[in-house]
Formats: structure tokens, sequence, C-alpha cells
């Protein structure tokens, strides 16, 4: 027998108490803060067939989705790998509400690599979807749910990072640059990586008016006064871009009014999720972490897949991510009542009224060494012809 | 595209609202009903290396599940299709407790094919399980949250199956049967076949004896009293099997004492989930269904294969099937109050403050129609120079 062999797979948690209740109780929480905000709790399910699993989410998410076969009719499907295009599809298909509408959900998914060198393969994901309402105060509150989302988990100090995906993506179109190029330019992009452009250039692949605006766009990032470099660098190119830096600027008015606590960072480079992403895009960070607590974007008309083109806004995280960093804690949940065994219908009545009225009992079992016995701070105990809750000090 | 491109694979299903609150509703009551009984949450990982996930648990449940490559090692996982042997591996390498431990547990869980034509491949699992105690007590309390449980979920009507292992494998090693015969047997049994066991009599591959056992075996089923023939027909033949039936015996005495209501049957034929178990079965049926709503045994020693042999007994249902046939009828989630869009700082702390204090909150988006909006009994509207909650009925 190896000594590891019942070590998990790489990126795989399991969790035990207390942990275990503390995100129980967080789940809870959370679930009744979207809740407050109208958000309605949907269930996708954990396998899809392909088709729609990953119709409209990319590459990326493809690569990153288990396969399995449908033993009863030899189709492909796959174990989700983000609950987003679930909800798409359950907006489009299942429910195909008028006007807006607001999804929560929370649920475990499977990536067959982790996102980054020791990251979960498994994220407990939780999320946020607003379909229908293409205002820029859906934005807003998509991004106060993420802030309230990281507030409810002891995460005090994130500061928020905004992009928008319509500048890089109109900047490819002027560049007119084959398709097949495109991943190579968007991978130097998101690396920022001035030699790697200067050497696309230097070798014809991209022109020189091209490579100036990348050149631009990669430093295009900090606070948010960049914006008014970003309006001097790439105003009137083009219209669509335009209305983004427009956007960008109504959104860092609105959160410095809403969240004035909140740092805020612009990035015009920062192209996360970009493939099924339309519009503004906002990443939540904790300093000095350098890495992502949540995630979240525009991704209008992506519901066209499955016959329903909707303006959509969301964000996701994993909770079990949000756990481990959050100083989230609620009520612990310890103490009881400590009942002898036996089959004396007074003591079996006694024990289930004190259960109905919410509290512990932990029943001794005869000749066990009860280790679920050890949390309890008070014992059931046959005084004067009737049974009595003693403290445990009490006990003889 | 084909008309049913988004239809969901067979077995598999999604829950929208207000049945998914529903089941929110239904896993926190369970829950918090396990912690009362003392049982601690746990949650297992959605996937495990194969080693783990089906040691000790036998080829039913190898076929059962879902297998993925480990594309960092290219090792072989599986998707969990069912908790209990992943709880044995908990217990008896995570934590390791002295003494009694009690677990409960929610999930989903995959199967490659439903237990029954038209049944889930996706059921919501939850259970519970108490290692380190051999004695009578802590199967009567694995039965007790059982029905315990079906009562939460509005299921008042359920009858109880019991069984014993021992009985149906110790016939077995006295017919001396070979080993490859004894699959064929089993099926033969399940299926209470008369006619397949008279012809494997006929064609000489059980003695006369254990035909005439077996024969027997098949017909001891049906009320209480049955116990009574079984002791007739099978004492005196091993010892193991003579405890069993003392044991079956001491069990219909406590239910009887402790849930005088719950029709009780005895069925020592009955072997489902029979491969890992070793001794008492007990199953829930609701007459009229002829589906099981929950199952559970007692599972000595299979965390042998972790290094740790324990007594064990638990239970598990899917809650999916519970909710979907409960009358449980929880606090529904609806109400709430309308409010204007906008950036009125009065308006935006006003829309603060009532979540803080619980109420929901649905704030209008502009140009959208809000079809969350729509549950809404009051509206927050601007009168005499403040902010009020009014009854939607007095909204103009």
């Amino acid at each position: 027998m190896q000594s590891n062999r019942w070590l998990l797979p790489e990126g795989i948690q399991e969790m035990v108490p207390p942990e275990s209740w503390r995100l129980e109780a967080a789940r809870r929480q959370l679930l009744d803060l979207y809740w407050r905000w109208g958000y309605d709790l949907i269930r996708p399910p954990l396998i899809e067939y392909l088709d729609s699993l990953l119709t409209g989410a990319g590459h990326e998410l493809d690569l990153q989705t288990f396969k399995l076969t449908d033993q009863l009719n030899g189709r492909m499907m796959g174990v989700r790998s983000d609950m987003t295009t679930q909800a798409t599809r359950i907006d489009a298909h299942r429910l195909q509400a008028v006007g807006a509408a607001r999804y929560c959900y929370i649920g475990s998914i499977l990536r067959t690599r982790p996102e980054e060198p020791g990251g979960s393969r498994s994220p407990l994901q939780v999320g946020v979807e607003k379909f229908g309402d293409a205002h820029i105060d859906s934005d807003l509150e998509i991004v106060s749910l993420m802030l309230e989302t990281l507030g409810l988990m002891g995460i005090d100090n994130a500061c928020l990072d905004l992009g928008h995906v319509a500048i890089y993506r109109r900047l490819v179109d002027h560049a007119d640059i084959p398709v097949d190029l495109e991943p190579q330019l968007f991978d130097v992009i998101q690396r920022k990586s001035r030699p790697d452009l200067d050497s696309m250039a230097a070798n014809g692949r991209i022109d020189a008016q091209s490579h100036a605006r990348f050149l631009q766009l990669i430093e295009l990032n900090g606070e948010p006064s960049v914006l008014a470099q970003a309006r001097e660098a790439l105003s009137g190119i083009d219209d669509e871009i335009d209305a983004a830096l427009e956007r960008l600027g109504e959104m860092i008015d609105l959160l410095a009014t809403h969240y004035p606590q909140v740092p805020l960072f612009l990035d015009l480079a920062e192209l996360r999720g970009y493939r099924y992403k339309t519009g503004l895009l906002y990443a939540a960070f904790a300093p000095g972490l350098g890495r992502e607590l949540a995630r979240g974007g525009r991704y209008d008309d992506v519901g066209a897949v499955f016959g329903r083109p909707r303006p959509a806004t969301g964000f996701s995280a994993d909770l079990n991510l949000l756990a481990a960093l959050g100083r989230f804690d609620p009520e612990t949940r310890r103490g009881g009542i400590h009942a002898p065994p036996g089959s004396d219908p007074e003591l079996v009545a006694c024990v289930r009224r004190l259960r109905s009225a919410g509290e512990r009992v932990i029943v001794a079992t005869p000749g066990a060494n009860d280790a679920a016995g050890d949390d309890c701070d008070r014992v059931l105990e046959f005084i004067d012809g009737r049974w009595e809750v003693r403290p445990l000090e009490t006990k003889v």
C-alpha cells in the first residue's frame, strides 16, 4: 500500500468541522443577501451535453471542462466548469422572463487544471447574474453585490479593477491582423510585454499604427486618472471605443459616490474571461495577494446562441477561497446536552422535547466513548424522580 | 439546430424558483436537525482517485461511477456516486475520532445509469453515518433520523423494511457453491424467483438442503410475525444467523416502542447495497410508490481498507426525490419593497438600511420591465420630503 494512497487529487479539497459549518453559514448568509437584493436561486445541473454547456463559452472553457460519455446514448457530456453559461441557458430557454431577471447560484464546479499554480480544481462557485437590462445601474448593482459578498465574508480591504472588452476588440479590428495571429497578440497584451509587441511589429505582423496603439494600451493601467490618458490616446479612433471610455468614466463616478472607501484601478489591457464578455469588466483583488477574489462583467447577447439575445451582467467567486481568506466568523455551533442511553419513555420524550425546542442533544451509546459528547456543556440527569438539564460541572 | 438541442441528459435535473428555494429550506432544516442529534457536517470531494473512491465499495458502484483522467498525472479519478465510502475514508484517515463519531452530508452525486427506469442520475444525496459503536442503539438512532428526515419533508405515511445481510451470506457459505455462481444466486434471490431456484437445484448447482433453505428465505417477508417463521426455519444452522435473527427481534421491539405508528415489514431476502453491508438493513418505502425513499444499514469494518476497522451504520436518501414526493412546505420567500432607481444619497441609504434590517428591496432599473418587481407587495416612495415604504396598492 502506498503511503499516499488516500491523498486527494491536486487542487481537490474536502471539508470537515468546524470549517464545514462555517462554510454552510456563509452559504446561507450569502443566498439570503442575494435574495434581499431580488436575486432568485437557480440550481444548474452538474453535467450537461457539451452542445449546451460549451455553446458560446469559447475554447478556454472547453479545455477546462472534464468530458464524460453518456452510456445511455453515447453523446458527450461535460461536468460544469462555470455556471454563467448555464444561467444564460436557463434564462433563455427555461424561464424566459420578460424584462429584467436576477439569478443567484452556488455549487461545486470542476476544472481539468487550476487557473493558477496551487489553485483549486473544484471551486465552490457562488455568483449572481442579471439579464434584460443594459443600463449602467445594473453593472453597479453587480459590482455592489460583489463588494457586499466580500464584506460579508470579512474581506474589507478589497480593491476593484475596471476594464472594458470593446477597447482591445476594436483595436484588433482596426489592426486588420490575421485571425490566427489574434491569440498570440492576446497573450502578449495579457502579459503586457513591450518587447514581444516590438518584435511583432519588427516582423511585420502588426502595422506601425497598431503597434503604437497596443503599446499605449498596455500602459493604460493604474489610478482612475489613467482614463484621461486613455481618452487622449484612443479617442476618435472608433465610436465603440469612445462609448467604452464614456462608460468607464460613468462607472468610476458611480463607484466613487457609492463606495468611496474602495480603491479603484483601471486596466484597459486586462481581459480575463474576455471570450464571452462584451462590455465592462470588474474584478476584485486583495492587496498583497496577487490573486483575484471575484470576477465579473457584461456579456450582452451571449444568450443569442440559445435563441434569446439579452443584455446580461454578473459576477462569480470561489466561496472556498473567500472563506479561507476572509475573517467571516459566524456564531459557532457548539455546546449541547449529553443524555444517557435507554428506552425509558420519559427520557425519550424529554430528549424529543429538547430537540424540538432547538437544543442539541447527544444521546450516549452504551459502551462507546462518545466523541461528540465532548462538545456538550450540559447533561440530562434523573434527579428526584424527573429528568433535568444541569450544567456539566455538576455532573458527578 | 435540433429542436431538443438544449434538453438535459436523461435523469439530470435543474431547479428554478420557487422549487430551488424550497430545496434550500429543506437543506437547512435537515442539516440543523442532524446537528441537534449530534451529527457534524462533512463535505466529501466531488472527485477522488478511483483507488480511494471505490476501495471496499464493490463492483456495483464501480459500474455506477463516471471515470475521468487526471490531466496532471494521468491517474484515473471518479465522480462520487455515493458518499458513504467517502465518509468512511474521512473517518478513518482524516478525522480519526476516538469513540463514537457522527457525520452528516449533503451534495450532488452522479451515476452512469439511473437505479430504476426514469430515475435520477444526479441525486442530491443527504445522509448520516455513525462510526465507532456496534450497539443496536446506534441502529435505532439511524433509523430514527431516517424517519425524522421523512417526517420533516412531509412524508408521514412511510413504512419500514428490515433485513439482515448475515442470513443470506451464511446460507451461501453453507451451500458451498462456486464463487462464480454466487452472483446468479444473488440475482435469483433478489427476484424471489422460485422457478429459477428450482432449476438451479435441478441442474445440480445447489444442493437439496440449500435449495430448501433458499426457498424458505424468499418466502420470509411480510409482517414482523414472519420472524417467528424465520426462527423456526433457520435457527440452529449457524451462530451468526441466530445472532442476526436475535438482532432483528430486538430492532422490531425497539421500533414498536419508539415508532408505534410506523408500519414495519421484514424481508430477509432483500439485500440492496449488500456488497459492503454487514448487518441490519433498513429501507423506507411509501405505500403505493413501489420505490425506496431512503436506505441504510450497518457496514462494520469497511474502514479496514483505509487502515481503521470500525463499527459503522448510516442511511442516505435523494433529497430531490423526497422534495418531489413530500408535502414539505417552508415559509415561502416572497414579497418585498420595490424601489425606484437613482443615486440620491438618501434613497441609497434608505435601501441599504431596509436590506440590513432583513427586507427584500428590488431596485428598479431604468428602462427595464422589472420581472422580480412583480413579487413586491410594497413600494418605496418619496413623500413629503422623505422616503417611505407604502403598501403597493397606494402606488399611483
